[in-house]
């Protein structure tokens, strides 16, 4: 079926079920990011493979509601389909309910498949336009029945991790997770989001490219903590290891059953950002639902000195493979034979031959000239760039590690560089220095370090349409939350031992795009009167290109940062690479 | 009644009616910030005159939840009165109901007066402890059977304001309003709130001290107007005005009455942050009530051009009033007569003499030496400090004139200045520059302008406990919202027109105080190929003291900002002043 043709058969299908507005979020019951392909309800409709964005179809109309990262790539890929794009003015926002009130007139049915959104946005969709009279309806799959061939769920093994990796055992995990329901009067505790089902059993797998996660759903109670994951999964020493902790394995499909048979009077904690709205319903009426943040979220986001220690290895391996990397395409970008796609490919070849490398932890951007101005740019076989001697080059790229997760970016230049690329470089470098050289009290917000990573570009009218940084998994997913350095009112303070990327951009359409990005660790540093107040140290070891940088943008405290960084990178490197390598890091390294 | 006597008296009562806490919020039914004597529930039971505070009462405890701008206050203020200091750990935070919820078994009853509680804090105490199985009753006035001898409610004169004043008209307000009501599909709309209520009808008042209000209700719907209000405080004319408006003129008490006449089916939108528990409760079942900010709350913080033109005729005015005291503190300092007290009375009848001047716009906050480091410092005649020939003197004064309201913050040199008291000046000063001279994108909140005010501060490991601004009214509150510049995740957009203070400050407890405030108003500034761009236009006119500037502590940028204000303060003032302020006043701004 051609996507046009889909199109028809979801509207044939609405007129049947007397449904006005359709909404395909990008989800699935996991409220994962990353989707098994049987989820890709997006890609399948529409074309569109963009990891953001939401679809919602009338009998008139047809639209794609995505951000700013993907109007590019959007507008290419919903060509002939039937669909437009709609810009975005927020990022994430549920723009296309305002759009439901504005168009359609009440009384109109506006459905959903509620495996593919969660609480949080049905209860937007919900809250929204019920009260101004629109029937909401979350129960429609509509693509189900025209979906040939839909790919099955993933059945691919699961493994435990031992504590020596981890720094807390499963029953310590269970436990804190118990102690904060307790103090919540919360009788129960069902985990959707794959991320904290996989740092609370100390579980991983390879269910989704990039997250190291598995399948399945956990439920805890005073008494029992079940797993319920697909049989075969698990090998039987992993299960009796579970149960070994007090984790009994459950068929995958059995949790809705399990929560269909909670008592009237219990109390269960369900987080809405990470529980798709179908389990939520399938919790019986009378059953309290206390609708919090899952506990393991923020227990998972601040790591232990174990994971911290593991990362910063990780870190060193990390950048011995980029080093290498960045040293191969100076050197051979004059064979005029180096691409997009083949330098991704070798540079993930790098990675593997470092110890405990298990898999990217995203989709490699190596964005070349105007490919960089697109913050999400994924090079295809079409698009796919030959690289000359001149211009800038963008790689965005991690590693899914045994011992820590990478995500790094940076810049070079191929030759031929202009002083306005040199300018909004440095003006770019600035904005991460400021980030990571940052003090701040405890209690500081997100949103704080982003401002202040903004600012040196702000003074010269310039800015960047993505957030600062995004929480980072320890060997899990490459965005992890609950915190976020961005303008959006995220009330969450930093902690010591969050990981954070720091990755301010300038992007020039049509030009060339600029993002300079490290992982860093959030610590206490020191008290005065004033308080108790933080610092970040970063983790990210590979040389930040000094060859672009235009010295008169920089104050001495920029130019001092930078040195030292530069020798630190250095001297973190050297006994890991040959002579050679560390001869070319010498120079690059140097300080200016 | 003695404080322990009220006290006592008012833990009979809850026995009598089965209360086991009871909780006094510092509000009344407008949600004023500054109340009328007959709503000083807080003061009469505990003795803390504070503006911010909650009481709570059990039978073992009686407590004080207030923040860090009171802890000196609070303690000294409650001494014998039975009620101990809560230091609240995030200001305005309704920590009291934590507070419950881990002293009082499940079961017990938490009663307050719905008169002094907003629909929001209500919601709070309700949604926070009825899941945990506590039972709430929010209409119990404790305090009224023992209030001997309380005040009466002012029935003081009120007066309307003409459009060359306002810059528009009640008429197009009121319709401004509707456009919103209709937008939110709502039928009806109470304004408790009694700044919205004057900025909306174009009416003042002196029924609270230092904000230009009166009290009433008004009730907007498609079809009519009605100003709740006490007889007798419109004269004639202005009732006859306000008819010829389409507004009718009913007693303040009919307010219940309209609400509970409200049809079944029938829509009211209410702000939660600004209409009492009591007023909200007497809407009848069945009538949906849409809780949303009040539509003028927005409108009136977007100054118009004629009262932004106005304002800065005002702060002219000011600034003559405002040099004319510094130089007469400066000459008469060595007399040894004058206190804080004195220098404040003498501020205000500087003011007084300024042409539209009606009233102070705040209790002026004259701090000698130590007496500067509490940011909401009043002078009693016990604390009252008389000046010498040393330290530094904080003094922060505001006037309401018919043309603006002013609020400005000035920190001078007594004589005999230290180093560390320069370096901290000169670190608030940075602070008062970077804010002031910032660039940001249309969309930017307050949390980001905070950041970027505090960061010099912060990588010194300083800080400051309070905002660093909040929003003016135009001849109205000195504390105006929506928007606000602090750390909080307050989700509003910085607009054009809108004036707001940007005031840093640093506190060494019993050595100094140091704040400099000016207040700025946001304009668009200019657009790029990243989007559009605002900045700040500085309001205030008055000189910023130099000699107690450390220029290492500056860059360049700030050294220059200091002086082209300095420049222009003494260019709006000098035709105001006689040749011997001017050439004082040449002293003070000559560049450095």
């Amino acid at each position: 079926m051609t996507h046009l043709e889909k199109l028809q058969a979801i509207r044939s299908l609405m007129k049947e079920q007397n449904i006005d507005a359709y909404i395909i979020p990008s989800s699935d019951p996991h409220i994962s990011e990353y989707l098994p392909d049987h989820y890709k309800c997006i890609e399948w409709t529409s074309g569109f493979t963009g990891s953001a964005g939401t679809l919602m179809i009338t009998q008139e109309f047809a639209g794609l509601w995505t951000d700013s990262r993907y109007f590019v790539q959007a507008k290419e890929q919903l060509e002939g389909s039937g669909f437009e794009l709609v810009k975005l003015k927020v990022q994430h926002a549920p723009e296309y309910v305002q759009w439901v009130s504005e168009h359609l007139p009440t009384g109109a049915k506006v459905a959903f498949d509620g495996n593919l959104a969660s609480l949080l946005v049905a209860n937007t969709i919900k809250n929204t336009l019920a009260p101004l009279g629109y029937s909401i309806d979350g129960h429609a799959d509509l693509l189900g029945p025209n979906w040939e061939n839909r790919p099955t769920l993933p059945v691919n093994p699961a493994y435990t991790l031992p504590v020596s990796t981890t720094g807390q055992s499963t029953v310590d995990k269970i436990a804190a997770i118990k102690a904060q329901l307790k103090s919540k009067r919360a009788d129960a505790h069902l985990i959707s989001s794959l991320d904290d089902l996989a740092w609370a059993l100390n579980v991983r797998g390879t269910d989704v490219p990039c997250n190291p996660v598995v399948l399945g759903f956990a439920f805890i109670s005073e008494n029992e903590t079940n797993l319920y994951i697909t049989a075969g999964k698990l090998s039987e020493e992993a299960v009796a290891e579970f149960n070994s902790y007090g984790v009994t394995i459950k068929p995958y499909e059995e949790v809705y059953d399990k929560l269909k048979s909670l008592e009237k009077g219990t109390s269960i904690l369900v987080d809405p950002k990470r529980t798709c709205f179908a389990v939520y319903d399938s919790i019986p009426e009378g059953v309290q639902i206390i609708e919090d943040m899952n506990p393991s979220t923020m227990l998972k986001a601040i790591k232990n000195e174990v994971e911290v220690s593991h990362t910063r290895n990780a870190m060193i391996n990390d950048g011995v493979a980029l080093t290498k990397f960045f040293k191969w395409v100076e050197e051979n970008v004059a064979s005029g034979e180096l691409s997009e796609i083949s330098i991704a490919d070798y540079l993930a070849g790098l990675r593997s031959e470092q110890p405990g490398f298990k898999d990217i932890s995203f989709g490699t951007i190596a964005g070349y000239k105007a490919h960089g101005a697109l913050p999400h740019y994924s090079a295809t076989l079409e698009s796919n760039s030959l690289l000359e001697q001149n211009g800038l080059l963008l790689v965005d790229s991690g590693g899914q590690y045994e011992n820590g997760t990478t995500d790094i970016t940076r810049v070079i230049s191929l030759g031929n560089i202009t002083q306005a690329e040199k300018e909004d470089y440095t003006l770019v470098l600035k904005g991460t220095i400021e980030g990571s050289m940052a003090i701040f009290p405890k209690g500081t917000r997100g949103y704080q370090i982003d401002a202040i990573t903004r600012r040196p570009m702000w003074q010269t009218l310039r800015n960047y349409g993505h957030g600062t940084g995004h929480g980072v998994g320890f060997f899990l997913n490459v965005h992890e939350g609950p915190h976020v350095f961005n303008g959006t009112a995220t009330d969450i303070a930093i902690e010591p031992g969050m990981i954070t990327s720091i990755e301010p951009g300038l992007y020039k359409e049509g030009e060339y795009g600029i993002r300079i990005e490290n992982l860093v660790l959030s610590k206490e540093l020191k008290s005065s009167q004033y308080g108790d107040f933080m610092d970040f140290e970063t983790l990210t070891i590979c040389y930040i290109a000094t060859d672009l940088v235009e010295k008169s943008v920089l104050d001495k405290v920029h130019i001092d940062w930078l040195n030292q960084y530069n020798e630190c990178v250095y001297n973190q490197l050297e006994s890991k690479l040959t002579i050679e390598e560390k001869n070319w890091l010498r120079e690059k390294t140097k300080a200016i």
